[in-house]
């Protein structure tokens, strides 16, 4: 087999069968299949598409390539949940201790922010002393004993992916739902899960702006889950507006406390619970949603998701004392409130610009590698569709300088859209398929 | 200006500019944009196209990426021809002297045989003495005084179409019309030509297969040299059989000699004059086609073509005397002819199948550097449509040993397919776009 006459096939619209696909990520793998028929092979696919096996095929293989988690030994039902990748997005550190709480064990890798885009591992370091480098054995031994992890990648889960993903952030061939979705799926599938909630965010902050194209991602990604043994649901959620209030990592930590303490903003208590809602079918917890979603709320009220995060600092060695009076946590030096200059109609938040700011600021990066702070952010006190009268408070900067403070205002203030007219509020869900 | 951002642009079916093309390609040529990214490139300009501006734009970009000839001080109009390359095609040895006995100055590059397909310096390095390496300064003298030329390429044209042509080969994006038609132009637009013929091939025996393939590539290339400010005509020539009789480096010159001579197959003559009468019309030494056929016949009938080409011989360094007595030239070990084993209409003989067995004779190359044996070869005494009775000759292998003298004899044999029905002659030409 030549990795040529794969390239041609791909590129003649002919379906690669599963020898073909394994053979290429395995050669790809260890260096043996060159970037340059990758790329053209890449660009193929994102021109011609995959079918749904070729998807699986992949996932699979690049699932394969290189270490795997075994739970089977460790919980009854491995589940996960993935999001797309958002603004504000701090939904992983209130679901996990709520399914965690019921006594469903949820172990999940995370990543870092890149773009305007944040990530789980940032905001959880804002808390001292919190490991997100657990080897394997420590994943497995406090999946095992305490029922809930939240770290980074042990060993290499899929690095055909890894290696994949790199070059095609180079040649244009980032945006094409197979390769996406193979790059998700094939991760959360080295990685042990076996039931996977799948956030796909869908908006101007996203990754995937129209609703057809997260749709699109969602199906097939599903399907994959499908095809390969495994069980997903895909909900597709807003994020044309941050999500919740905070956006900047020890901010957004503080407002998961509040929410697993029975506060937090309604947008992100709900979504959190939908979330969590999914899960605890998938995991066999409820038998519907009905009452995994009176479950769920249970554990805020009891006092027992709140407990289980307190539980999840604490085993992976983060100072509980920061997140038991959350005003110790990194604050920023400069704080300022900024008021809305006329009344009216939120008509858009834009959720891209807001994240691009924060990043500005320092709460995220441009690159990988770049460091983070933790203290500064901003505080998005409104939704589309609030009516406000000039003087309210509209938003908050949180900046470690004067510079990037007086660069953020202008920003955030002109990511704020009025309408002199009454605008609908922005749902938080368009749909979930299964 | 980011090399990605061209390929998201070609990717996204959007047209590229004047300034992004030239960018791409110098950029290309000094080893700045990495192969990966030009294979994503090729493959998204193979599956999107590319606008006969873009087009026109690669092969001028191409064409500039290295050495080229300035032919304004030593020609008029400097005119060239180029065949897409086929099975016996030994027309620039006919054509050449024809034109350039007009008075009309003809400076060639040709390149060798690769696969399938024969090379012009192959056949004429049959000839004892013949030098094919001529140095740039060699070559323009040689046009100024001798009037004509036929070598291989002097210093480096068009490195960017070699660098982008040895990539697209391993990385299934060849068949591109835009990738094909610049990779030509580019050449011969480097080489100085400002009045081209392009003789496309199309059959089995061919790159392009069908007539539309074929006339698609005509059609681009014509419309290159019209935006280049140079004037191209291009002739659709049959090549599902063998051209002439002969196929094979020494062989093809007897062939080309006796056509010099008067003599030779018709249907070699009559292409090889087709090609001149054009090349005569494009080069200002004729009114009309009519005038310049004429006048083609004329230098054959008077012995012009023929002292011509002896003295483009002499003047390389060939020894004539193996010109003057062909019998002199490369003689294979074995020679045998083969009769047709049943009568009846020849429906069928597969130029391809002939040029792949006269490879394996040695004749020509499976890969690039290979040797070739100048005597060994196949001559295909008929054409389909001929009616022929059980034990006339039918064709003739020269080999240089017996395995492959029969081997030859069988493959040969299955190339020439039967019908007892009468078979309509396959046409020289299929139409010629200007």
């Amino acid at each position: 087999m030549r990795i040529v006459d794969l390239i041609v096939k791909k590129r003649d619209k002919q379906e690669l069968t599963t020898e073909e696909i394994n053979a290429f990520v395995e050669a790809y793998t260890i260096g043996e299949v060159p970037d340059y028929q990758a790329s053209a092979w890449a660009m193929a696919v994102l021109l011609n598409g995959m079918t749904s096996r070729e998807t699986t095929d992949l996932t699979l293989a690049m699932a394969n390539s290189g270490d795997t988690l075994d739970l089977s030994g460790v919980v009854e039902i491995a589940v996960d949940k993935h999001s797309t990748g958002g603004v504000g997005d701090k939904t992983t550190l209130a679901v996990e201790p709520i399914v965690a709480s019921t006594g469903l064990p949820v172990g999940k890798m995370s990543g870092r922010g890149l773009g305007f885009s944040g990530g789980t591992l940032d905001k959880m370091e804002s808390i001292p002393g919190y490991r997100t480098d657990l080897t394997e054995e420590e994943f497995l031994a406090q999946l095992k004993e305490v029922g809930v992890v939240l770290t980074g990648q042990t060993g290499e889960l899929a690095p055909a992916d890894g290696k994949l993903y790199g070059l095609r952030d180079v040649t244009g061939t980032v945006p094409s739902m197979p390769l996406i979705a193979s790059s998700i799926m094939s991760k959360k599938i080295a990685a042990g899960a076996q039931r996977i909630v799948l956030d796909v965010k869908v908006g101007v902050g996203a990754f995937m702006e129209t609703q057809e194209e997260a749709r699109e991602l969602a199906e097939i990604m599903v399907e994959i889950g499908r095809l390969a043994g495994r069980q997903a649901v895909a909900l597709i959620s807003d994020m044309n507006q941050p999500l919740g209030i905070a956006v900047g990592n020890a901010l957004e930590v503080v407002e998961a406390i509040e929410t697993l303490q029975g506060g937090g903003p309604y947008d992100f208590r709900e979504h959190s619970l939908e979330v969590a809602t999914h899960l605890l079918v998938l995991g066999g917890k409820a038998e519907n949603e009905e009452a995994a979603r009176q479950m769920a709320e249970e554990t805020i009220s009891s006092g027992a998701a709140w407990e289980k995060f307190r539980q999840l600092v604490e085993v992976q060695g983060g100072d509980v004392s920061y997140i038991d009076d959350p005003s110790k946590l990194p604050k920023a030096k400069l704080i300022e409130t900024v008021k809305a200059e006329r009344g009216g109609y939120l008509a858009e938040i834009n959720a891209r610009e807001v994240g691009e700011t924060a990043v500005t600021l320092g709460a995220g990066r441009q690159k990988k590698g770049d460091p983070v702070n933790h203290a500064v952010g901003i505080m998005i006190h409104r939704n589309v569709g609030d009516q406000l009268a000039a003087g309210d408070d509209l938003f908050e900067i949180h900046a470690g300088d004067e510079k990037t403070l007086q660069e953020a205002k202008q920003r955030v203030m002109a990511a704020h859209v009025w309408s002199d007219e009454a605008v609908e509020p922005l749902p938080l869900f368009y749909g979930v398929v299964k």
